[in-house]
C-alpha cells in the first residue's frame, strides 16, 4: 500500500464529493465517511451550514472524519442518540459495476460499515480510477490482535494472502481507531464478493472486513469535473 | 442472568474439571478456559506441575483465567508465540446432544473461541445441569459499543430479543476484557445453531457470539462424582 | 464494596439532584456525571427540555450517563466539539469539609474528571451520608491491565492497600468503559489528598485516580428533602 | 517527526545493541524495548539462545518488540507472571548527560516505562546522535482520545506546544498499541525534566509521557563500532 494522500487537490474527487453533498437537505442526519474524497463532501456541507443555514446533524466514522467535521462546523451526534441516518456518504478504494466496494485503506471500514448500514441510503463518492469491472484490490480486514495467527491461517484457507499492515509514524503494526490490527489480504480477482464477505465474517477474531455490498448509488468524479451517477440495479 | 458463582465447592464440576485435566501430558500447550468448572482443571494442572513435574505451557482466555493459572504455577505463553495448541479445555453454559454449546455467561467467549479454534482438540467440561437436548438459553453476543443500536435491530430481525448486560460493581453495562458490550439474546429454542452462528457473525459490529460448534468431546460431571464422556459424532 | 443501588428511590439524593439542575439554563453545555444521585439531575433536565423548552447540550461521562441522557431526551455533544463546558454536575462517594472528594465507585471517574476539569463550574450532588470531616473511604484507581503488578507495588509503597475490583456479571475483574482495571485502595484517613493525588498520578500505568480537588460547590440532600449548599472556600 | 527507519543497517546502533545484550545471562527475565537499536539486542539475544543455549524469558514492550522476539526465538512471559525483571534494555530518542531520556518516537513509551520500572536495572542503548547536554526534542505524550482538548490546553499552560501525531498508513491520527493518541510536545530546552514529568503526569487524560528519569546505564554506539558506557551518577 502506498502512502495515503489527502493533501493534494484533486478535481475529480472534488467533483464527486461536492455533487453528493447536494443530496443532503436540512433536517437530515448524515453519516460522514473517511478519506480524501468524502473530505470534499464534509467541507461542502460545512460551507452550506455557514453560508446557507443548512441544518443537519453528522455522525462520524473515524477520528479523522470527526476532526474534519468539527473544523467544518457541522454539529455532530452519535448512533446511540440517532440510530437511523437519512443518508451516509463515503469513499471507496475500489468499486465494481454491481456497486460492490472494497474499503479500509484508511483502516476505518468497521465504523464506516456500521454507519452505512444504519443509513436509509448509502452513497459512495469516488474518482474514476476506483471503478473496475471486478474487485481485484487487497481486502483490508480488521482483526483482534489476540487472533492474528488464527485469522491468518483461516484466511489462507480461503485462498487469501494476508499481510499485516505496518505503521510509519509508530513502531510496529498500524492500530485502528478501535485498537485492532489490519490485514491487507490479496485474493486476486474476487469472483463472488458476497460469498467471500460471509466467509470472512465467520472467522473468529475478524472484527470487520472491507467488502461492502450495501452501496445504493455511486458518484464518479471525472477529470473534466463532471460527475456520473450509477444507481444500484434492483 | 443470575450472579456467577465461583466460590462454592461443587462435586460435579470438580469431577469433570479434574477428569479433563487427565488429558494433558508433558510437552503440551494447553488452552485454559474461563469459569467455575474449568477452574478445577487449572488447579489440578497446577497441582500436577508442582507435585508431578508436569511440563506444560498454558494459553489463557481471560484475565480471570490468567490470574488462576499464575496462582496455580502454570507457565503461560501466547497464541502469538504458540499459534497451535495441543488441547483446549473450557466450560459451557449449555451444551446439546450434538455438542453444540452456548458460552459467554462470563463474557469471555471471544477469546475462548479463538483459543478453542487454535487447538487440535477442544474439550468441554460441565456439570449435568448444563446438558440439554436442545439449546434454549440466551446467547451472549459481544458487540462494539459503537454498533449497539444496529446490532440490536439486526438481531431482532433474526428473531432474537437482545438485552444489554448491566454491571453490578460499576455503573452502566458490563464491559468485556476486550472493551466491548454483551447482549444476552433470547432466541427460544435454537433449531439450527450452525445457521444462526453464521447469521450473527455477518452482523457488522458483532465481535463474536457465544455459539460454539467446534466441541470435540464433552466431560459431564455427576453429583456422585462420576464423569461421563461424550465424543463428537463424526 | 457493596452492590451499587440505582433503583430505589431516595428522597435525599432526589433533592440534591434536582436542586443542582436548577443551576442549568438555556444555552449551556453541561457535563453529566454518573451514578444514582446525578441520575435525578439528568431526569430533571430532561423534564425541563420537554416541558419548558430548555435548550442545552450534554456531555456524558460514561455509557450509563449516555443512556440516561438519551432516554431523558437531552441532546448530546462531545468534548471534541465543545471543549469548554459551562457547568458539570456529578455525584461523589465521599466528600470532606474542604470539598475534596473521592469518586470512582461506579468506575467512571476518569471521564468524570476530564469532564469536570473541562467545566468552568463543577458542582457535586450528594446525600448527607457522603459527607465526612476527612476522606477515609478506599480510593478507586484506574490502571492499565499491563501495569497491575507495578501499580500495586508502587501504591503499597505509598502506604495504600490495593484490592483489584472483581466483577459479578462477568468472570474476573471489573473492566472500565476505557478497557482498564480498578484497584480500590485503602489508605485509612487521607491527611493530604492533594499530595496523595500527585503521588498516584506519577505512578506509570495509573490512568486516573478517584481523588478530586476541583469541586466548586456541594449540594447536600437531606432526608427531609431540604438541600444545603456549600461553596468552596477561596 | 520523520519516518522511523528500522531497515537500514547502522554500525553504531548495532554496536550498542549487541554490547548491551552482553549484560544478559541465563536465568534472567529481560525487558525487551522497542525500536531500531534495541532490535539489535533482541536479535543478538536470539542468536545466543539458539547457538549458546542462553536460557532467558523476555517481556515485550510493544507488538513490534513481541514480533521481533518471537522471530528471534526468545521465550516470552508477562509482567503478570514475572512482575520483577532482572534487566530491561531499550532505546531512546534523546538522552542527556544526567541520563534523563526522551522516548516515545515509536509510540511505545507507556509500556516501555512500565517495563523499565519493573526492572532492577534499566539500560539504554543509543547511537551518538541521541546524546545531548540537555533535552530539547519534542516529548511524546500518550493521551486518552476523550481528553484531547483538555490535555492540549493543560500542556499549553505548562509552556508546551502540542501537535497531534498523524498516521500515514491509516486516515487520521496515529493510534498507540493501547488505543490512544500521541501528542508530540515542543518544550524548547527542558531545564528540569523531573519537574516537567510530574506536571505532565498530573494532567487528567495523560496516560504516560515520554520523559524517563530511571535510566541506570547508557550504552553509546559510535561509528567506529566502539561502545562507551555511562553509568548513572549517584
Amino acid at each position: 500500500m502506498t502512502e495515503r494522500n489527502t493533501s493534494t487537490d484533486s478535481p475529480e474527487k472534488r467533483a464527486a464529493g461536492i455533487a453528493a453533498a447536494g443530496l443532503v437537505s436540512s433536517g437530515m442526519v448524515v453519516g460522514l465517511g473517511t478519506g480524501s474524497t468524502v473530505a470534499y463532501t464534509i467541507k461542502e456541507l460545512g460551507r452550506r451550514v455557514k453560508e446557507e443555514g443548512l441544518d443537519i446533524l453528522g455522525v462520524v466514522t473515524s477520528y479523522q472524519s470527526e476532526m474534519l467535521a468539527i473544523d467544518a462546523g457541522i454539529r455532530l451526534t452519535t448512533l446511540s442518540q440517532n440510530p437511523e441516518l437519512d443518508i451516509a456518504i463515503d469513499g471507496a478504494d475500489q468499486i465494481d459495476s454491481e456497486l460492490r466496494a472494497i474499503k479500509g485503506g484508511g483502516a476505518a471500514h468497521t465504523r464506516e460499515k456500521i454507519v452505512s448500514m444504519s443509513a436509509r441510503r448509502f452513497v459512495v463518492v469516488a474518482d474514476e480510477s476506483k471503478t473496475s469491472t471486478q474487485l481485484v484490490k487487497p481486502v483490508p480486514v480488521e482483526i483482534l490482535p489476540f487472533a492474528k495467527e488464527l485469522a491468518i491461517n483461516k484466511i489462507r484457507n480461503l485462498g487469501g494472502e494476508p499481510k499485516l499492515r505496518s505503521a510509519v509514524k509508530k513502531d510496529g503494526p498500524v492500530i485502528t481507531d478501535n485498537g485492532n490490527f489490519i490485514l491487507d489480504v490479496e485474493f486476486g480477482t474476487i469472483k463472488d464478493p458476497e460469498a467471500l464477505a460471509l466467509q470472512l465474517s465467520a472467522i473468529p477474531g475478524v472484527v470487520e472486513h472491507g467488502i461492502f455490498c450495501n452501496v445504493d448509488e455511486l458518484y464518479i468524479g471525472k477529470k473534466d469535473g463532471s460527475v456520473k451517477t450509477v444507481p444500484r440495479q434492483k
